[in-house]
């Protein structure tokens, strides 16, 4: 991976790293890289169902699905893998029809082990197969009340460290665990994340993490928007992570004040929104940073023929660019456009579509929250905001 | 449908509806739930082929996808649709390698004629197999260079009507060709734009959308982002379409000043981010209005068994809940939330899962915009922020 900045570099911010190598004493993500994953291995290796289905809302899937959407194009998984995120039930049916669920193995995540969306999709299915250690495995804090219920049935717990929240989650057992039974390389995954990780806090590095979680907190009146412009498909699991690592860790008062502080996130895709919401972002309020993602080099060499059609031979012009060119000069374009009219721009290229490529993804954005949330001076691992809503739905039930 | 706005009304906005009835004569979007389609539901009924793939890009292709997206889950549609929409190598395999190259109907789209991705994945699949009159049909402007290429191997052409533009066009031969082909019902998607249409036109109306156009247009620098909360997977489409709609109509420089305005749309889908998008609209920066859009009747009967896990027994609150009275108490829970704290928050709700719905839908978000677009004093129809990236690519492909 590789990360320019466009915009003007501030030089004061050890401060801010000491301070998240202090957090990181407590908080739990930060060592998941060096974690053991030789059971997850041992697991996985022995699975023989073909269908595997997450059951699981937000942090519980979000993450899997990243990495799991970023690598499936280029690779020809064996297994099926099916997302149980919603209680919207035409889509709730429409996926289980899509498996047989007499040979898929659930696998139900949840931190607290009380999620009710997630326990009333497994009531739902428990109707049509009852579930034992064959077609069930559990993964959720130790000592939960989903942990004390798989116990009565002999089911395999998988858990989640305690200090980590559930948004952060995806490098433990709560990612790990799926995708290696679907046959991605955890332990690259891994690897990836320890060389950003390393990399962040050797002296010897220029930390420009450190620089831009820096100028996002400085201008986060003005810049309140960030946009991550991700040039390719496979990004859109990666920038709905993202969005939901980013407002939910971000959007909070103050500690040390009453002050409601936020930075809002907005995950776009390229070429789609160059054509789209690039006309807001250049000509719109100039309210919004830009980070530019591309992939150096996509593994595929297929390419534009060198055929003219009548009529359209000004578009010839294309011919004989990969389309890995192509998509990449869009991003070039976008790029360039940016900076003449001075957005606030830097770019991610990443070397290929791997799994080590994701696995700093995914350290790089979680390193870069807290970052910014230090300096904004919120906590980032809290959702008050979202227990209201929780609170009042657990009373409309009870009425219902 | 139907719409309720938890906000200030404000009642002077007959002027804005004076000015949008006028331009309903010159702008084309306005017009089309009167057009004939008898010419494309004849074609439609010919297609023998079960695999359709539209090339083309942005508004060529979102506003189709939305409305698939938003049906395909209850209907059993027997045609296979894909969508070739990005230069991104590896989903362009990834996508052809899906369909028989050699059983499938093509469409290309493109308004002008001359878009250098789509003509570029069309000389891809040239090369696998030549297009004849029987495998593409082309959907573009009269007279575009598309349509003179058409004419030299005997196509198939359906015109874009001059004065409708690119975002604006699902509802034109653009959208209702390959949804008429799918199985779509077209006449009820018309026809339900045209309720929208006429409801608001007639004098007896109460213009909530001009109420609410003049909210968001009187208030963009304080609230400067419109969140659409929609509660269902299906909408997921809808949101991308919203999405470019409303960033590239409402991002511009005034007409009679040099002021940039905008107003950043959001798409978010519940219950997934109301676990976690949730907590920055309740305590970030205070910049956000709120759409939340819940479907009446889901058409589906599944429920939360009556079933009690043990340990889990707090969970049972749920039981005998249908999944669709769950997903609209949490719509409820999300709003009543929102409304405790003040957020600028109006309500959709849709009837049912259905064509009629998604029709209303569609006119309502572009009349919407053209009432926002009018009162910030921008001209809705065009995109000139996009046109430098387009210069810049130009010249680095004729470089490369």
């Amino acid at each position: 991976m590789n990360n320019i900045l466009y915009f003007n570099k501030v030089t004061e911010q050890n401060f801010f790293i000491k301070e998240v190598t202090l957090e990181a004493n407590s908080v739990g993500f930060y060592d998941l890289p060096e974690q053991k994953i030789d059971y997850i291995l041992e697991f996985a290796k022995n699975v023989k169902k073909d269908n595997i289905a997450v059951i699981g809302i937000g942090g519980s899937s979000l993450g899997t699905e990243a990495i799991y959407n970023f690598l499936k194009s280029s690779n020809n998984y064996k297994k099926n893998l099916i997302f149980l995120d919603t209680t919207d039930p035409v889509t709730i049916e429409n996926r289980l029809s899509k498996i047989d669920i007499k040979s898929t193995l659930f696998m139900i995540i949840s931190k607290s082990g009380t999620t009710v969306e997630s326990i009333s999709i497994m009531k739902y299915i428990e109707t049509k197969n009852r579930f034992t250690r064959e077609n069930l495995i559990v993964i959720t804090d130790e000592n939960s009340p989903l942990e004390k219920f798989a116990k009565t049935r002999n089911l395999e717990v998988f858990h989640i460290p305690n200090n980590v929240g559930g948004r952060y989650s995806v490098l433990s057992p709560v990612g790990l665990v799926p995708l290696a039974v679907i046959g991605i390389d955890i332990k690259s995954l891994l690897k990836g994340a320890k060389s950003l990780k390393e990399k962040f806090f050797s002296e010897s590095d220029n930390h420009i993490l450190a620089e831009k979680s820096t100028f996002y907190a400085m201008n986060f009146e003005k810049y309140s928007s960030n946009c991550l412009f991700s040039y390719s498909e496979i990004f859109r699991g990666f920038n709905s992570w993202y969005v939901q690592l980013w407002a939910e860790s971000l959007g909070k008062k103050q500690i040390h004040s009453t002050m409601n502080v936020g930075l809002t996130p907005i995950g776009l895709i390229g070429p789609t929104d160059q054509h789209s919401f690039l006309q807001l972002i250049m000509e719109g309020k100039a309210d919004k940073t830009v980070t530019v993602i591309k992939i150096e080099n996509f593994g595929s060499d297929i390419s534009v023929p060198d055929i003219t059609f009548e009529h359209l031979e000004k578009l010839d012009i294309a011919n004989n660019i990969k389309f890995a060119d192509l998509i990449n000069l869009q991003a070039d374009s976008t790029i360039e456009a940016l900076n003449k009219i001075g957005v606030p721009l830097d770019v991610i290229t990443l070397d290929s579509i791997s799994e080590k490529s994701i696995g700093e993804m995914i350290y790089y954005y979680e390193l870069l929250t807290a970052l910014v949330a230090r300096q904004l001076d919120i906590n980032a691992y809290d959702q008050p905001g979202v227990e209201l809503g929780k609170i009042i739905l657990k009373n409309k039930m009870e009425k219902s």
